[in-house]
């Protein structure tokens, strides 16, 4: 009862060496490019030893994936109440992370995006997100009629793209999109963006070319 | 003085099937990832002609880039003379171009965006294209003391994202970013909110944490 507390607990320092080796090399290379020898002589373990603790090449960067997936949802739950204050949090905090938009981005280029591994728990989270919109629509701080669909999709666009292509953000800005002050002002301008696009929302103009919500719905909604 | 007009225009023809086969070859695999065998075998030509065209796999390259670019300029010339216009105009032309979005991805990708080929070209384009705001910005329609720069990475981020990250489209919206209805929707929604982002400019707010513009200042800009 006293040798497998020892055990369990380098074993959990074992898997995080190599979950950490895997990321960096998943984030450098691509699924596709990615060798398995190479994570585990980053991790300093053998591959039988990785192979052991977590199968595949493939389950491993599920594995990865899948806590990536769990930091969003655990910081979903917490999002502020305002659409400024949501669009501002998604860029700090997803769009600065420089290891997550990378495997997206390299999923997206390796595969035309058309394989995707943990699809199910994506969808799920990107769900719960345009549900917690829906919520804010519901008190008034995004107009009715607005296709919330797009406006997730905008929001991860306003975000991400800086990481996603940092050499469009050196050219037309002359900052890396890492420096400080080049994430400072973004997040202030985001704010500002957010605040403008949803300000007077009481009285917004529905999205053009889409029916008016019949009061029977919007009553429902409010 | 007959055999020339057949040979230049033999030679033309060959060039146009070499510039096709490179822009699908580098769109496919990125520059590091291109290979010039390939590019000849596309194109039914042999390297020596190919060499003969256009030097090695870095001039085409180049000149690929520097053809999209001359397109991009020569769109510029002719946006339309309102934000929201302009935006859906960014998306509805460059954001829809599947191999030019795919050669800035790889680049990015590749490098960690941080070699750039053709550079001087790009960043007079974005320098145009900020201009143009500017323009727009002291006619009125988009509030003073915004950040242009912010402001149009905003746009390039907002229309370019879709084909950037098709995978994240699919699992967020259902359908393929090249689907003609996501992309009517798409260009819909863009007006929306660029409308929206710059009605009352001239009651707007100025973006918090900058400075006001000194009256003299102000003057100069209306």
């Amino acid at each position: 009862m006293s040798a497998p507390r020892t055990t369990v607990r380098n074993l959990n320092r074992t898997r995080d060496k190599i979950l950490a080796a895997a990321l960096a090399e998943f984030s450098a290379r691509g699924f596709a490019g990615a060798r398995v020898d190479a994570i585990a002589r980053r991790a300093r373990v053998n591959k039988r030893m990785l192979y052991y603790c977590f199968g595949a090449k493939q389950d491993l960067y599920r594995e990865i994936l899948r806590r990536k997936i769990a930091d969003r949802a655990e910081w979903l739950e917490s999002t502020p109440d305002d659409f400024a204050g949501v669009l501002a949090h998604i860029y700090l905090s997803g769009g600065t992370d420089i290891d997550f938009v990378r495997l997206m981005e390299w999923e997206a280029i390796d595969s035309g995006g058309r394989k995707c591994i943990a699809e199910a728990e994506r969808r799920a989270l990107f769900e719960k997100a345009v549900a917690r919109l829906a919520v804010l629509q519901r008190k008034g701080s995004i107009p009715r009629g607005v296709n919330l669909t797009q406006l997730f999709i905008s929001m991860l666009s306003l975000a991400l793209f800086p990481m996603v292509m940092p050499q469009v953000i050196r050219l037309i800005h002359g900052m890396e999109p890492t420096d400080p002050r080049f994430m400072r002002q973004r997040a202030s301008f985001l704010r500002w963006l957010g605040e403008r696009l949803m300000r007077g929302t009481e009285s917004a103009r529905v999205q053009p070319r889409r029916r008016r919500i019949p009061s029977k719905r919007a009553g429902q909604l409010a």
